[in-house]
């Protein structure tokens, strides 16, 4: 359910479970993981491109996965954001139609995020009776800006592509089923770039954060969990399950 | 002088002294500060709304309690902003005519920031010879870029409502006089989340930027009170006074 | 090269080499350290304002330089960025034409950042083999946020004034030509204000941030100079002098 597709170099990685509107599962975690860490591996890759299908990127977490017993270990789900915060390869996202919950938080750790102009980003975390994860409660703001993440987090306010690139949450907008083309045309000017030049400042970006996001991970994690057990999250569970 | 007004959910608190353009003394500092303990210590409680008069935000601070002596200990001011930051309640501001000085200052930690197209923003520290406090010499440049902190900090430069909007210092403006309503509106959405998701998620959201703040309250108020004794200072109150 | 120019309350810089695109050498990084320095020694100094010449502000370092051995002390572009960095005199830079590489990172540390509506900047290092300088791994995303950071070093993107301004990287856009003077009206502001009050105040605003880009500078040094010997680096100066 994710397809993993190699040009020269770049790496392509597509979620692909329409059927449920591309809800990640364990496994799917899993096979975006060990896709990045091949990308890694792999001196002549320059990029991956991590995208949905074309009417969806992903509905989020699989909701029936978060009525499982959850360990106090990182999650599938975190384990593989650790992977996409600390590669060194440059990583591209394309959006089309709807990203929901760590299909948002996600974008964060993306390089550089294209949308069609009809994609729409929600984080229904506190409706659902949840809190931030992903790294957003300490990453969104600094990304976009402490407003909208208020709004986006706290309100769970949904948000279209001209928010998401007004405030720096995405690069660029693209023609509606356009997004992958723009993050293939990226990928083809990072190939042309020195590989070792590449991989190196793509680190240098990424280094003052990382040691903040990590302590992030853990800190939502022991929340999250918590939440997750919470009457107010079963309660909204159910409901969801009901409709 | 503050008035404080409870719905079933959310708690407003209204500065009323018009007849000093709502400037703020150690009295009204205080029971603000009081008006906020009471919302954190209700679990039914989702929100505080913080505003004005119609006419006016407030002026800032009382300028005949600057020439008060001041002891090396939190002002009532400083008190009530440390309370303002740390609470877990969602704080809205609702915002019309001026707001100056601590006005602004006071707004970078409220969650959620609605103003009247009119309203017009200043922080004249500089020119009567003080230096940012609030937590503005650290927290704004995070809030709205290191350019607009300059400008407005460093040259005293007052700033529109579309200014305040664009930069993201505000969540949205308002058609004047409709800031109130706006902030109803989002208080009546916080009030229908599940009231420990909303505590938790705001109090992760506000807590990398925690310890930073208060080391910048102290260091603030070390520098501030310093210039409350300069000559330069001095010599801006008696100008001040002259006219 | 560099021409000082001494009114009562703020001092011109002004890099004037145009026969090379006003490449920088160490000789004038040196003038230009020294220039900031006096600045900072007299207390009547409100402002420094540094700029180019009408037709370009800076092509950037003199890569005829960039072959010379390094040691690994600060290089005197490095001792500059330092002492720009440091002094609590604001510092107001006027941009017409061209801004590369140094010409774009060297502007972070200014406070007040005007330029002429045809200017262009652009920071090529990743494709000269290089990695990020000046500060910028870690502070141009401050700045303008990741998605333009990512954009401007990682696939080395030109950008023009609106794009600057749009993203917080510069103060405001002047009419092609205009851009000294927009700035010798904000010395004239600056000029005005209590002198103490408005050096504390700069320095407040620069002191978080200080710590970080004191150690970037660091780590920026030690990875720049390994990429200087680098083959890719090595290979790419070539081209470009084969040109």
């Amino acid at each position: 359910m994710i397809v993993s597709h190699k040009e020269e170099h770049y790496l392509t990685l597509t979620i692909a479970r329409p059927e449920r509107r591309n809800a990640l599962t364990s496994a799917m975690y899993h096979a975006l993981d060990q896709g990045l860490q091949s990308a890694q591996a792999d001196p002549a890759c320059h990029a991956v491109i991590l995208t949905g299908t074309s009417e969806c990127f992903t509905a989020g977490n699989d909701l029936t996965e978060f009525q499982a017993h959850r360990s106090a270990e990182d999650s599938p789900a975190l384990a593989f954001l650790r992977t996409l915060a600390n590669i060194n390869v440059p990583v591209i996202a394309a959006v089309e139609g709807h990203a929901i919950g760590i299909g948002v938080t996600l974008l964060q750790h993306c390089d550089f995020v294209y949308a069609g102009d009809s994609a729409l980003f929600k984080m229904p975390f506190v409706s659902l009776g949840l809190c931030p994860e992903g790294g957003s409660s300490t990453q969104m703001a600094r990304l976009v800006g402490a407003r909208r993440a208020a709004e986006w987090l706290l309100l769970g306010k949904p948000f279209n592509a001209t928010e998401a690139r007004d405030s720096g949450f995405i690069t660029a907008i693209a023609p509606a089923g356009q997004a992958l083309s723009m993050a293939q045309e990226t990928a083809t000017v990072l190939a042309k770039q020195p590989g070792q030049a590449l991989r190196i400042s793509k680190q240098m970006l990424r280094e003052p954060g990382r040691a903040e996001l990590m302590q992030t991970f853990d800190t939502e994690r022991t929340h999250f969990n918590e939440r997750l057990q919470s009457p107010e999250a079963q309660a909204a569970f159910q409901r969801f399950f009901e409709r």
